[in-house]
């Protein structure tokens, strides 16, 4: 049940000359931060700007000639619907991406810019389900998931195998949790090559799925999410990727959404980054005292970049005034 | 009396745990918009956030133990002042940076972070200088000159032998020019090499020294500058940067300053990168058609990232102004 190393050996061949083995940054000022030698996995800085196209590209590469001719179909508001579109475009496949009513324009222009029919349907993600199923249904499209499924969490897990190479000597790798295809792969690539790696995943406070099921023991899910963060709004992860997360997983924190929007802001200003709130959620637990690490070589995934730019451009403004630093400043 | 392909690989030697070789990111967007195959050089992902500390820290490491001893003297409101405050920390040797009076305070705090002795003085280049050489005779601190300078200029050259080793089938690289090192150096380097690349310096039209002294065929100074790119104020170039401009590249283009303005944010959206202004002139001008090439292989140096928030703030409310996209607008 649990993904092979030999699914995500095959990944890594699938996905040559497609993804970018991303670079692995190290950085003083967050290192001295956290108390720890920390190192930025910048897939902020992968094609389409985060992780999503390496499980949506294992996924569509993986399909039959019969599937892959009648296309796919995903649903998101966000970087799998672009992961989705850019892997299809790639793969001279039809894509359908089913995005919630009144998208922000941005986000379906990418969607559209990639090649694929951008569809609004409802306001939930349960109503855009139910949409792409019924294109599955009707058309015969192939549901590309976001997260639970063998082919995505393979994919995902190439970036442990990235981390391996890049630093063999890491001893933790901290990582965004939303339904959890992410942190998955990774701790499955990560474990059983070096079971002595920690793998820490971190929910935000706003949105606590994963969390949450932990603590109950089977997926769970929650009454409502909260957060800033658009990619970690899941309310429920899978089966396949809770059963992932409790046998790798070696804890989960909790970070709080103020910590995430300073992150980002400060990830901008000292890492020279643009990260969207997901990809700064793992840093903000970092150097807010949430993991308990110290001395130690700590991968700290920086998941994506796609940040609306009015929320980018009022975060800053936020920072700026907390940090203000001008000489009118008397105290 | 040029820099030769020894003194570069020897600053190569020297630069080796020191710097990083700076990722050269390949761009879709980019691409596009300037018809050719467009790669970033990510020198804004270098320690101290510009280009400037593999020059500094080369002249550093080359003085006598003697001069090591006394110490060492910049002058620089920026990316110079931090570069060479970092190197003399590596190689424990004091350094102080001459700053113009009121500096923006985050500048002279990365300075002091760094351990250097940061002191206020005037508020032109010439005054700074001044007091810089006062404090040579004074106190018989060896000054670090920000582009006139054989171990400068080969330090800043390692960025051509790392871009033909990334990417040996290289057509053009595209680079901004202020005093001259920068170019000088890669340029040096490059040609040294494969002959048959272009090098294309980018003057904004606020500042034009280097523009202007290879209109006369000698070094010449402007009455005044006034551009966003604050590392590219340079009022004359050196004799030596002007030297190895004339003579080894190949064209020299204006940039706009809007287009400079505009790149910044750009370069944060779809690029995922953080850019001073001076690091998006060569992509300004890429993008805006200054630059005649079409369907080549180019490097595009991105040459620093320590842009003021107050600033990057600014810019990113302009761009959202320009570019809004959202539902209320009718038209």
């Amino acid at each position: 049940m649990l993904v092979t190393m030999k699914q995500i050996q095959q990944a890594r061949a699938n996905l040559a000359g497609v993804t970018i083995p991303t670079p692995l940054q190290d950085s003083n000022t967050f290192s001295r931060l956290s108390g720890n030698e920390i190192y930025l996995k910048t897939e902020n800085l992968q094609k389409t700007g985060s992780f999503k196209i390496r499980g949506a590209y294992n996924k569509i590469v993986n399909l039959s000639k019969e599937e892959q001719g009648k296309g796919v179909v995903a649903f998101s508001a966000g970087n799998h619907g672009a992961g989705t579109a850019y892997a299809a475009q790639r793969l001279g496949i039809r894509a359908t991406v089913v995005m919630p009513e009144n998208p922000v324009p941005s986000k379906k222009n990418a969607i559209e810019s990639y090649g694929a029919r951008a569809i609004e349907y409802g306001t939930t993600s349960i109503s855009m389900y139910e949409k792409a199923y019924q294109l599955h249904q009707e058309e015969g499209l192939t549901m590309v998931h976001p997260f639970d499924d063998h082919d995505i969490i393979a994919g995902q897990g190439t970036i442990g195998l990235e981390l391996l190479e890049e630093l063999p000597e890491l001893d933790a790798v901290i990582v965004p949790v939303s339904g959890g295809g992410l942190i998955s792969g990774v701790a499955a690539a990560l474990k059983e090559i070096k079971p002595s790696i920690k793998v820490i995943g971190v929910n935000t406070e706003g949105a606590t799925a994963m969390y949450t099921s932990l603590q109950h023991g089977h997926p769970v899910e929650v009454d409502k999410v909260n957060t800033i963060a658009d990619g970690l709004m899941a309310k429920k992860p899978g089966e396949l990727t809770f059963a992932h997360t409790q046998h790798y997983v070696d804890d989960l924190v909790l970070v709080k959404e103020a910590e995430i929007a300073n992150c980002v802001s400060l990830l901008a200003e000292r890492a020279k980054l643009v990260v969207e709130p997901s990809g700064a959620a793992a840093m903000a637990a970092m150097i807010n005292g949430h993991v308990h690490l110290r001395n130690k070589k700590v991968a700290v995934m920086v998941s994506g970049g796609n940040i609306s730019f009015e929320l980018y451009q009022s975060l800053i403004r936020e920072y700026n005034q907390k940090n203000y630093r001008g000489s009118e400043v008397v105290q």
